[in-house]
């Protein structure tokens, strides 16, 4: 048996979501098809973020168990072959030992966050980015975004449904640049609660309209109260663009 | 009357191309039905580019003529609203000189061709790029291009459909670069033959897969015979993104 790590790239319009659900297609399940296809093997995979729906990927990290031998390279491009039609590509293959666990061993995630800050309506970008018709001062949100760095109990920013055993984390980078009429957000952290970045992206949206200053950021951290917090912004401007591992060992 | 001049950003993919087509809509009849939906009036909307099925725009320039008055910012929004839901955004509109014509006022075009160089299928990109499998060799083709860029007879690259009078086009840049597994190409010129630009990109890839020398890619040129260039490069990874005019009038 050999545990196979996969970097995975998804458009996330068209799934419920990494996680195997009842109503309609997930991440989770069109790759365990896929590797059914190619070996006719029943695995579980395991992703290190359960991306929302709507959510993208640029750089999910999976796992998976296989029985029967393959090269790397071969299984990734029968398993992107089978993936097909989904918008789901394998775009890395590696041998992982067999204590690596594509969410345990995880020591680091990064999201980006887009929002296209324009009055017409997307295009190109549709599904793709948030579109925010009010104009935002990005640099008045990445200086009030400098209070969630660090490690706090991020309660304010918590799904109700997060399932996490602590609503402490340590938010390692949080930076809010523009180019043009988008904003970008990169959130990085070891890990995250349910809906965390986006309920961050949605209250800074607020700083950036200058309804809320930085003290007011600071306060509804302080809160630990979701009800405290803002809005939670739309899953389509979400990316998980990368998972960090201790180097594997060199086969 | 008011001349009113567009800049049009638009999604390819849903359309037969810029023009009136009998097959399917086209970016012109979506514009003119969303005039004659906002003022209930019959125009004629004239582009910079003609551009071919499945090919996007981020900068594509129109003009109509309004008889009914309209503050340009109304009149955007208007428009914008009555395009749904056609990918189809009109992100400038301003009022024009009655002798401005966004096709023959026009004094430059600006395209960018978009190739994805990786072997895993596109997903977030797919409809949005070419993908192209063989590792390309991004410098030799910046290097080669350059063999194009200046005023020369354009006939190895030129559509058999072109209806241009003349095969002379004075190409001013011609810039190939890779940042990560993309390499954008980016070409300019005051304007261009019926597919010069995808049939440039798709000879270019000749040269980037090493089957092509600089060589002989100026022996083709030199040729004035389509036979003797590359293929067409596919429409999804081309982009017009700008056009530019002599400055307007200020109201």
């Amino acid at each position: 048996m050999t545990r196979f790590k996969f970097t995975l790239e998804y458009d996330g319009s068209e799934f419920v979501g990494w996680q195997r659900q009842d109503n309609g297609m997930s991440v989770q399940q069109a790759l365990e098809e896929a590797v059914f296809k190619t070996c006719a093997e029943t695995v579980t995979a395991h992703a290190a973020g359960r991306t929302d729906a709507g959510v993208h990927a640029t750089g999910q990290v999976a796992h998976v168990d296989v029985e029967k031998q393959f090269a790397p390279d071969k299984l990734q491009a029968a398993l992107n072959f089978h993936l097909k039609p989904w918008p789901i590509a394998i775009v890395v293959a590696e041998v992982a030992p067999p204590d690596f666990h594509a969410r345990f061993s995880a020591t680091g995630r990064a999201y980006l966050y887009r929002i296209i800050n324009r009055r017409p309506p997307l295009t190109i970008e549709e599904g793709k980015a948030w579109l925010v018709n009010a104009p935002l001062d990005a640099a008045a949100m990445h200086d009030a975004a400098q209070v969630l760095v660090g490690k706090h109990d991020f309660s304010t920013f918590r799904a109700s449904l997060c399932q996490a055993q602590s609503p402490v984390k340590t938010l390692t980078r949080l930076a809010v640049s523009r180019a043009g009429d988008e904003i970008d957000i990169i959130a990085e952290a070891r890990s995250f609660l349910h809906h965390q970045v986006r309920n961050m992206v949605g209250t800074l949206r607020l700083v950036g309209e200058g309804k809320w200053t930085k003290a007011d950021l600071r306060a509804a951290l302080d809160a630990h109260d979701r009800t405290k917090g803002g809005p939670t912004a739309p899953p389509q401007g979400l990316y998980l663009t990368g998972v960090k591992y201790d180097p594997l060992p060199q086969p």
